[in-house]
């Protein structure tokens, strides 16, 4: 049997926007790992009709309900009562669960408050799930056939209550498991990744294939369920090689954070130094890339050559291209990447120069002309961008990060620089 | 009359947590200063029965619903059908959104596939909200006593299409204004700075203040309520001016963007240039003030010098001292910030030189131990930091970035580089 779980989250601070619910996304990551299905979230403040609403509805649409927060002092222990109410059950006092409020407050040096003892009232015959993170338990009981879990709302208690204490209970509903990889595509849009699949998609059941878009890169979620680990993952394998095959070297990665972090992992394996000379990119590629822990086992350093003075005084572009090109060309661009591996001493040199807005530059070149460009020791290569006139700044630059990135991998993995 | 605001959110990638539902954040947050009251949020996947079934509880129980998701043709623009179909409403093909939708590919250079059509069938009769941060347009409607707003799920999307398309739409509801000014303060920490409001904080009804901690700095936002703007602004200026007073050289800016904006506008007025050698925070000093559109106004360059070698040859910092010092020393950060001065031509270098982590340095310094540098017409001054060792490398580096810019901002101002 198919279990469909809601995660009822109770706090008007959730419904003000003071905070994001990551308590649900973390529950929903791990109740997906066990292999149940999350349906619904629902967020009400603390307003006890709202609430017992709320659950009535979660009552008909879910056999486990999930509650976080509502459980402290604060709230008139709200979430417990409405609940609890919602089930015909009584608040009992809870003695155990009372010893280690009253504990809890010995060793942080606080006087208890009577409205403390208030949580250790607890759902008559419930599951105490004891936190050891706070002092508001946790609990759990069955009827009318729905399960319900409470608990408290700070993400510091609600993670660990949920894996330590929520988990093992839970664990009677899993059936199998679930596993999932991600392959990492740059140069290709999300419409058109997903055009070529869909036909796919729509006959795929296990596993399934989801596409996400992500600031110009795109993401591919292969996820299969199964009675083991091995069944998933045999289950996984076959589609991820036949999509590795489909996309070929638009495929950067699989199961991995980033591009540059394929760079970095390559150049490492390799023995071989990054540098970067950056214009339009003003030191992101090399903010990038020294993002990762170690990089300094291969990076040597970046100029950000804003000006035309610094890139012929440092880079040793030749002012007669300058003038003759403009800063925002092919030439330049191969120049500064060239003229950055001589100065820097590395082995492979970046280079991003072009016009990222909010206007033209002085030369005319539109807004999203880009140039990035690699020079390594078997020669260079630029590749030319035209990323859209729009004033859209960030992702002009990201983009161009991106590009860079990219060359550097596909020279790293032994592609063609270009897909045709 | 009182409004009552339901925000649905669709999307299975939020009910894997895959995502935090930052969108119901923003927009509650958005809606509470309208004056409007958001009771529920709910989530559901990409299905369309349960999102039918979702749409017909929000009915019932709120007048205003504001979808989130569901837009693109990745999901066979569920949110549309759903929302469309529960009002009685026909989907029809609107010719200016294709028009956009078009143009849109165009301009990023991408063929457009059939799907990305599909995103011009609007509901019959709607208020069409542009979009122009992406392809999918969002809509507005009015229907059996609700209105519905639909807006794109992605956050760099959403946000703008809520503030620039929903928000006039929404301002009929809004009973008055609410007006806010946000302080922004660099060097002091959240719990202090609201432990020395929480008094005022106590009886202070309006306007109110609002402490945030925000990645090393803190904001402290006013908001007041009244029936026009001047005299929402006439409760709000005369709090501003205190907490001015109050904190003094900590507080850099009213209403700025960030500590960088500050340091640009300034250099600006007085005609002067800005140019960076960082270490330790690799490029991310020049990126986020290369950030800033029209920068290049006033900035020149920088040097990532990730390397020693690389200190010494550009920026010409002495061998004896990185032997003698270390390049982790105040010594050592003040000879960059003085060598990119001379190498770059500016008149005010930044420098950075420290250890982010993962691990100590060969010389044995802790993770967190950090020197930012500014090298001026006027002189040079070091600021030693401490950031704590433990290994949080975005948080070393982030921080390490804005104690750079501070100086520079406190120099600019006519401020004492260091509080006491």
């Amino acid at each position: 049997m198919s279990h469909t779980v809601e995660l009822l989250s109770v706090g008007t601070e959730l419904l003000l926007g003071n905070i994001a619910n990551t308590d649900a996304q973390m529950l929903s990551q791990g109740l997906s790992a066990l292999g149940l299905n999350v349906y619904y979230h629902t967020v009400v403040g603390d307003n006890p009709q709202r609430a017992r609403e709320a659950v009535a509805i979660a009552k008909k649409r879910a056999d486990i309900i999930i509650t976080t927060g509502g459980l402290g002092p604060t709230c008139d222990d709200l979430t417990k009562n409405v609940l609890a109410d919602a089930f015909g059950k009584k608040l009992v006092f809870h003695e155990a669960s009372a010893e280690r409020i009253r504990s809890f407050f010995d060793r942080i040096g606080r006087t208890m408050t009577d409205n403390n003892l208030q949580q250790a009232m607890l759902p008559e015959g419930c599951t105490v799930l004891d936190n050891d993170w706070g002092t508001a338990p946790g609990c759990a009981f069955e009827a009318e056939g729905v399960h319900v879990i409470m608990l408290p709302g700070p993400p510091s208690e609600c993670r660990p209550m949920f894996y330590e204490r929520a988990v093992p209970y839970l664990a009677r509903f899993s059936e199998g498991v679930i596993a999932s990889h991600t392959l990492k595509l740059f140069g290709i849009g999300e419409s058109s990744m997903e055009a070529q699949l869909r036909e796919q998609m729509n006959v795929m059941s296990n596993p399934t294939l989801a596409p996400y878009a992500k600031e110009g890169e795109c993401e591919l979620r292969v996820t299969a369920k199964a009675a083991t680990m091995e069944q998933a993952q045999a289950l996984l394998l076959p589609a991820v090689e036949q999509l590795k095959q489909h996309f070929g070297p638009l495929v950067y990665g699989v199961d991995v954070a980033s591009m540059e972090q394929v760079v970095f992992t390559e150049l490492k394996e390799k023995g071989l130094t990054l540098g970067t000379a950056e214009s339009c990119t003003g030191g992101l590629v090399a903010k990038r890339f020294t993002d990762l822990p170690g990089s300094s086992q291969v990076f040597k350093g970046g100029i950000v050559a804003y000006t035309n003075e610094i890139k012929e005084k440092l880079l040793g572009v030749s002012p007669a291209v300058l003038a003759e090109k403009s800063a925002v060309s092919p030439e330049v661009a191969l120049a500064m990447a060239e003229g950055a591996r001589k100065l820097l001493g590395c082995d492979i040199a970046l280079a991003t120069t072009g016009v990222a807005g909010p206007e033209k530059d002085d030369r005319g070149h539109e807004i999203g002309t880009m140039f990035v460009a690699i020079a390594t020791p078997e020669g260079s290569h630029v590749r030319p961008l035209t990323l859209g006139n729009r004033p859209m700044r960030q992702r002009q630059r990201t983009n161009t990060a991106h590009n860079a990135f990219d060359l550097a991998r596909r020279y790293l993995t032994g592609l063609p620089y270009e897909n045709h």
